[in-house]
């Protein structure tokens, strides 16, 4: 039987070469997240199938869960997105944990897509959220990080654009409109830029079947800042949603982000159960305009956990666009890529054990340090697997070393060698040459 | 509707306490790996059904799979191994990475058993394999991580015993038997100590009826070193074997563990796929006696992808038993308990311009600051959430300090207070006091 070699399809293999640049990927958002205070948690890969049929987005739920029974006849799925998990464990210890709660996750997750460009079956994403707090301060901390977790992998302002919105916005504006043809509208807004304006127009018609509707809609995606803040004093817009959203905006200016910041009223985000903020940071690489990722506020999803309500705000970043993204700005660290440790030749059997008493004292000094298991007294061919394998250096140790307690350490970029005694040789390969 | 608030049975969540621990117990597992050149890699959560089908333990194919058909109609399961997915990405790129490959994983899997003591249906794993080389040296490696390991958390050589065996000494010394009978005889011994020795005597009658049988597995189970080597010379037993095997017991002395080391024939480690060299890591707390983890060779698995044979060798390491074997024996890092980190309080809403600019520069020193969203001049209740939240540096900024260009840094244990200037409040907080 041949099996095919595969991975299942849109899921990736990541090797080692692939697995150094996803670490350093994940590592700059742990030491980002743990410099706001957030701790970081982990939830499990299967949820009951209940947890995603009440909060997750329609389409997450009917189309693109990973569902089935399970042994006992518990219906389950593999976790298409983290919020619910987070609403559920937050829920079960709320008199525990001291509000606001700071918490981030890094974890795989898993939709029926149809795999293309920044889009997979299986994918990592870190997720950040701050419960407790309804606060503009809480939403300033939520976007930021979002923008300094981008600026910690070397991107500057100008690569990237945050859009900011409300919720409420919205739904204020177009106060006519059932919840129904509302969700609609907000879906319809969410694809508008994926569809062409003929199909637009027509779905608009289909929310609303009025010919003023479509100017009613442009003139809402058109507004700014000032507009807004105008038709919230004749109460034409939510103005708690107004004055907070300038609030945030103000403090982000404050924060450095006056440059790459915009007010707009377009943006939606997928899922249903933001209540109030929402953002999303746009890359603004010609070849790349497309969301990176976004967030939003959900103060109402802890509540269906029949608790008590409590604020919250997050957001969500895909390993997928990120890699996009950091690839197309060439914001690649360069440990991702250069060759490290060292590679401990072997020149007969008999020096086996004298290999492995330096080899333990290398690790023992911090270095990585892989040992050749097959004897050769061809050196240029063990020079070669050093190279193949990337390592920086090499060592060689023969009877002469031996008898003067030395070894020589051959750097495979340079080509220079060096003889160094047992004494010096950590802090010599420490440092480099 | 109300929605359990429990993890899936058997799984578990990770609050920010909990994976501190986690992330502290694996960050050992990447040192330890790293220094002996080992790269990580990552396979996905789902494989096509097939692959366990043919490679894994027939008890976890039929009983412990969980398995479905996606909506592609293709065959799939959660992972609840990694090896077979370790030989499929090898097999792929056979050609191109240069052997001996070195690589580790850690992971979570799934499998359907009753969750009790040090048994879960999701779990975490380290895998450690190397991969093209039969050599004992190739054995020692992997056998002797798994104690550096240990070790790598505080473990003394008494904490843990080292049982080694090898699957040909059990085919060559009853090589009467048909490979039926053996392996009905192997998962017999496995599970010998968790069986009555009525129960197992009955056992043994159906693998072989014959009265004289029981005595053969006695003398087969009290084997020492010596005398299987004694059996391999009357050609009783596989020479290569005993020669390997007496190898890599040699050379585990010579590496330091030959206070904790014991040929044990009665070590069988459940999977099927084993053709040489089996370990097993006891705990040898007398409140924990039990197999912590195990490993052993593999030489034919990657030859089942249709391409050549390599040889392999490699174990796994649960992270429940550890989690039990770390705390029976107080090997516990004090990091993941201590308290760590800033708490800003926020004395007035004006200030909170000001605290965001003292933050920033306190991050960008290194240092992890949450900051208080909501305004108080009750000092006291914002130092108990600071205690709550387990920070262990309070700072307070007053219009005073402002003025001055200080900050007012409360160590929360000791109740001492210092007045800093900003330019020095990072190198404070970071010294500690």
């Amino acid at each position: 039987m041949s099996i095919s070699l595969k991975p299942y399809i849109g899921s990736r293999d990541f090797y080692p070469d692939e697995m150094r640049f996803r670490s350093w990927m994940f590592s700059v958002q742990r030491k980002i997240c743990s410099s706001y205070g957030y701790g970081e948690y982990s939830t499990p890969i299967l949820e009951p199938l209940e947890l995603y049929a009440a909060k997750s987005s329609e389409e997450i739920v009917s189309d693109q869960l990973y569902r089935f029974t399970d042994r006992g006849d518990r219906e389950v799925a593999i976790r298409p997105e983290l919020t619910p998990s987070l609403a559920r464990i937050v829920s079960a210890r709320a008199k525990e944990l001291p509000v606001p709660i700071r918490m981030f996750n890094i974890g795989n997750f898993m939709r029926y897509e149809r795999p293309g460009r920044g889009r997979l079956r299986e994918f990592y994403q870190l997720n950040v959220d701050l419960i407790g707090s309804a606060s503009a301060s809480a939403d300033v901390e939520i976007v930021s990080m979002g923008a300094e977790i981008l600026k910690g992998y070397g991107a500057k302002n100008q690569d990237f654009l945050i859009r900011i919105s409300d919720r409420r916005l919205m739904s204020s504006y177009f106060s006519d409109l059932s919840s129904d043809s509302l969700r609609k509208l907000g879906r319809l807004l969410d694809k508008k830029e994926k569809i062409s304006p003929e199909d637009f127009q027509k779905e608009l018609l289909q929310v609303k079947d009025d010919k003023t509707f479509s100017e009613k809609v442009d003139s809402f995606l058109s507004l700014d800042l000032e507009g807004a803040f105008n038709l919230s004093e004749q109460e034409k817009l939510d103005s708690d949603a107004v004055m907070h959203l300038r609030q945030v905006i103000s403090d982000l200016e404050k924060l450095g982000f006056a440059d790459c910041l915009k007010f707009d009223p377009a943006i939606m985000r997928g899922f249903d159960y933001y209540t109030g903020l929402i953002f999303e940071i746009y890359d603004t690489h010609p070849e790349n305009r497309r969301a990176l990722f976004g967030g939003g506020r959900y103060d109402k999803l802890m509540g269906l956990f029949g608790k008590h309500d409590l604020p919250a705000v997050g957001f969500g970043m895909g390993d997928v666009t990120l890699e996009n993204f950091l690839k197309i700005h060439e914001l690649i660290h360069e440990d991702t890529q250069n060759s490290a440790g060292i590679y401990l030749t072997l020149f007969s059997k008999e020096m086996m054990d004298h290999n492995m008493k330096i080899a333990a004292l290398l690790r023992a000094g911090g270095l990585e340090v892989e040992t050749s298991l097959e004897p050769t007294k061809k050196l240029g061919r063990q020079f070669e697997i050093a190279e193949k394998k990337n390592r920086k250096f090499a060592v060689v140790i023969g009877e002469d070393e031996i008898l003067n307690k030395m070894i020589r350490i051959k750097n495979l970029q340079t080509g220079e060698q060096k003889d160094v005694s047992e004494d010096d040789m950590v802090s010599v390969l420490r440092e480099g040459f």
